[in-house]
């Protein structure tokens, strides 16, 4: 028996590693056990321990910017206080559809010195043997499992994957692999180059559905894929990008003082971290990096986080090769469905990925924004609300509503905006953008290395599509090297405004404020824009050097550092320093409007 | 304000009808205060009412035979008691993916006159235009929307369909769509004539996956499909089979007393009727039957009962063109998964369409079967048990069980088996078999019509992918007409054995006993088995007479009208009558091995 405030060796309790075995039921038991006698500790031998869904947890589990629905947990975390998960440097191999880490309701919990990995993806990868009109020969390896059906259309499919001592049989197992297919499905290709590992010069995102035309070739595994717009460098991976995110690394819902410590997550299929509602997140001395032979590490972001408060630290982690941003901290608009009196309304979670994202409680304060200028007109108190459906909530106000409120306006939390601390890490050869800064809270980002296809640092959020609030109000960017970053596609600059902010209403709107650049590197290969910017109050751009090389084509299309459009107060300070440009200094920092 | 034992008409609480309008948020509150106040009858005046998903309860339920999941309800019966639902001849219209009505723990419960379907099937149909060598020429019409996406990849998605005044954002719209479309995906096809409404003359499911390359073609809505084993008639109607089975039209659990009585059914993305766990249902004067314009009611069987107790009746109900048989009545076998000790067990729910579903107790009384004879070789009593996740469930016994169980072996409930009464229906041009009895209680089929593709008859059950228990003890089947049933595929004769018993095994094993078949008319248009048997102990065949005419073209392969196998006391009485059959009366009523 455990006394409160000691630790559990899973050892003792009937797991063992290195063996394949499921420690999916001990692990529950343990929890259970260290929940009732408020153990702090729990240690895991270092190791190599499995997880199978079998006798996993089960929970309906809504996880925003992730894909509902009822979860088998491996790790359920819900309520627990001051409690330390340490893999003492184990490797934790998941198996199948799976959520490894899900902590809703807890309070000052640790998880140190572990890797999270899956055996099966749930993306795939191959690599690129031959080009031609309309079609790819790829050589797609044994670690992803596909078929190509009588219709002759290529589909990516499961490991045949069980617990050691599971009575398999054959006709159901084909059954139930038909049904665990849909975790693999895809939904388009992106190519990755060879040896740099990162996303290929240029390259975008080719829309496919789950599912090609494709013929058997000569050789094991060799397979054509057809479709007119499929283009790749041969020796290059092609990617197959997973069409949902049903099973994120770590979820923390709802809870505070949360740290990963030393964590490795070589794969999630969603984000490695996904923080939602909770206060005082940090992630440090972590990384997600593929494990071994792939080219991928998560299927999305590497970190998340919405509608989070307190503090929010990442600190010396390594985030590489996830299929999306390094982070993004953000939180979520719900619009006006029906205005049913004058106190009363129904609002709408507006992206299927937010649906069941519950903010909205007794005594809040929400601000009431025109969606196409994200202006805030005004704001409401709380009376009460009622959740009806995962995307519909009743809200009755306190007093009556301003007047101006709309069907089709969009409506915030005004709360503790979460400060931000994002030092000492290295983001690179992932998907898309670096980081993503849209808290109101004090936002530090220093000591960085990025090196991304897309942005590096992006001001987004938007009430049109994704309805994530943002809006930096203090927003501090030194000492970083942004090497090379936007070598490709997603977004319009290096550090850039992607507000969905409707053209005539960029005028009129200053959705982000404050913004200090200053003492970094920028080395650039074209005359991309450093900064583009529009809708922005005060910004000033301050002793960095920025250094031109060749590391890639220069493309014909960028002729301006500095793009500025309907924005107040943006200096460039004289103090910058350019290297190896054929323009002097004073063409080069000249504002330009377009590109 | 409601008394209880009183009437509530929804018209007086906001229910409005022939306007389109979603009245599910008013039906849940309208529900909410029927069971507070111990309403007796809920009322629609006689109309067309709608109802949307966006404000549906939303909960995660297990229906057996089809697919769990997060269920978003229309109807949420949970714990209701002397209720009647009279629809007074209304028309109920469901759009999108929703669950018509699920009663759970309910009592004393009726269904009254109103029809169900939906805005947008399930599946979807084409006719054919023109056939070739590895494709077929097929016109979509408007009510099944498809896509062919860039790869040239055919496949169905949903209806732009949102309750009135709804504002919609049309990339977000497209977004919503793209996840919807998952509801409308088909997993095979089958051909319709077009004239008699039935599947094809020996035409079988042409397996496929979601999705076939096409080509669109001159005309509106015509599409060149392909793959190779695509065979049709000009003409004729081909269905696209619905992949999932998650929106069945009535869902009954662990309730009793149970009436449906004058309800349509026109569609449902399941099955029409599915019963679990619960005692007394009754469905009579109904019909399940595809609205106009439509070859295809529901996307799976009409009716289907598990683990149910007292009395099943289906009484005077017409059941056509649904997806599956017209009704199966079994029971469930979990398997011995995991050993623990002489007293403990893990049992496994093996077919993923069961899983979810509870059926182990405190005092429960298991039989011990062998698998592959199906052979009950010992029961034992239940002391404790303890679900771990949706397929396993851990068992106590309280006395040690027999020392024959091994892993692999099958468990199911021992419980007062249904009686079973089938009277007075019509089955016709439905795809696969008519009834599937497999209810240990007594079971009487008498004055129903049959004219199913499949067998009219099957004693099914099995033990290696359906897991359904079976095996009648005593059935009676009488004054039934079987018109030309097994006219296509799926049994091996009008009346049949399918139980999966091993070969090694048949002589051993005699799973279904005591069936009397008289006084019925067996249409019949060339020597298919009358009677396929196999495991069988004591059939009579008694005073039918059995009609030879030419409805369809005689089939070579098939010789002889009793197949009989590995059966005891089977008799076929003198007085049976043959007309139109070259053969003598001796030699048809010979007992073949083969066809
Ligand atoms: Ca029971």
């Amino acid at each position: 028996q455990v006394i409160a405030g000691t630790i559990i060796d899973v050892s003792q309790y009937g797991v063992t590693k290195n063996d394949g075995s499921d420690s999916t039921y001990q692990i529950r038991k343990i929890l259970e056990m260290a929940k009732q006698q408020g153990a702090t500790k729990i240690v895991f031998p270092k190791g190599k321990y499995d997880f199978y869904p079998d006798r996993a947890m089960q929970k309906n589990v809504y996880i925003s910017n992730n894909d509902p629905g009822v979860k088998r947990i491996i790790f359920p975390l819900d309520g627990f206080e001051n409690l330390e998960i340490d893999g003492q440097g184990s490797d934790f191999m998941f198996h199948g559809g799976v959520n490894p880490f899900v902590l809703e309701d807890g309070k000052n919990i640790k998880f140190s010195h572990f890797s999270v990995d899956f055996k099966r993806s749930f993306h795939s990868e191959a690599s690129v043997l031959a080009t031609g009109d309309g079609y790819l020969d790829i050589h797609i390896p044994e670690a992803f499992p596909y078929k190509i059906n009588t219709a002759g259309i290529l589909t990516f499919v499961g490991l045949q994957d069980s617990p050691p001592g599971k009575i398999l049989i054959p006709k159901l197992e084909r059954r139930i692999a038909v049904d665990n297919a849909s975790d693999y499905q895809f939904k388009r290709l992106l190519e990755f180059d060879a040896k740099l590992r990162e996303t290929a010069y240029m390259r975008k995102d080719i829309q496919t559905g789950n599912g090609l035309p494709a013929e058997k070739l000569p050789g094991d595994r060799n397979v054509r894929i057809f479709q007119k717009d499929l283009v790749a460098t041969v020796g290059n991976i092609m990617t197959f990008q997973a069409k949902y995110r049903k099973y994120p690394g770590f979820v923390v819902s709802d809870s505070s003082d949360v740290v990963l410590d030393n964590i490795t997550i070589h794969h999630a299929g969603g984000m490695g971290l996904l923080a939602q509602r909770s206060h005082n997140v940090t992630m440090q001395n972590s990384k997600v990096t593929p494990s071994e032979g792939r080219y991928v590490s998560t299927t999305a972001d590497a970190t998340h986080f919405v509608n989070c408060t307190g503090k929010i630290q990442l600190l010396n982690n390594l985030f590489e090769n996830q299929k999306d941003d390094a982070t993004n901290i953000h939180g979520i608009y719900v619009a006006v469905d029906k205005i049913l009196d004058a106190k009363t309304i129904d609002v709408r979670l507006q992206h299927p990925q937010q649906y069941g994202f519950d903010f909205i409680d007794a005594g809040d304060t929400l601000e009431l924004v025109h969606a196409p200028s994200m202006n805030t007109y005004s704001t409401a108190k709380v009376a009460s609300s009622e959740r009806i459906s995962e995307e519909i909530t009743r809200v009755v106000f306190q007093d009556k509503f301003d007047s101006r409120l709309q069907e089709g306006d969009s409506i915030a939390e005004v709360r503790d905006y979460a400060e931000v601390l994002i030092k000492g890490n290295t983001i690179r050869r992932n998907r898309a953008r670096g980081m993503l800064l849209n808290s109101r809270g004090k936002t530090v980002v220093e000591d960085n290395y990025f090196h991304a296809p897309g942005s590096a640092i992006l001001f987004e959020g938007d009430a049109n599509f994704w309805y994530e609030q943002g809006g930096v109000s203090q927003a501090i960017i030194r000492n970083n090297v942004f090497d090379n970053s936007f070598y490709a596609q997603w977004g319009t600059g290096i550090i850039a405004v992607a507000a969905g902010i409707d053209n005539k209403y960029k005028e009129s709107s200053r959705y982000n404020k404050n913004i200090l650049i200053e003492n970094n590197t920028f080395k650039v290969f074209d005359y991309a824009p450093i900064l583009n910017l529009f809708s922005v109050d005060g910004l000033v751009f301050k002793n960095n050097v920025i250094e031109k090389n060749s590391a890639y084509p220069a493309r014909a299309k960028y002729k301006h550092l500095f793009v500025v459009n309907h924005s107040d107060a943006v200096s460039i300070e004289k103090d910058n320093t350019f290297v190896g440009f054929e323009k002097s200094k004073e063409e080069l920092t000249k504002f330009s409007t377009s590109l």
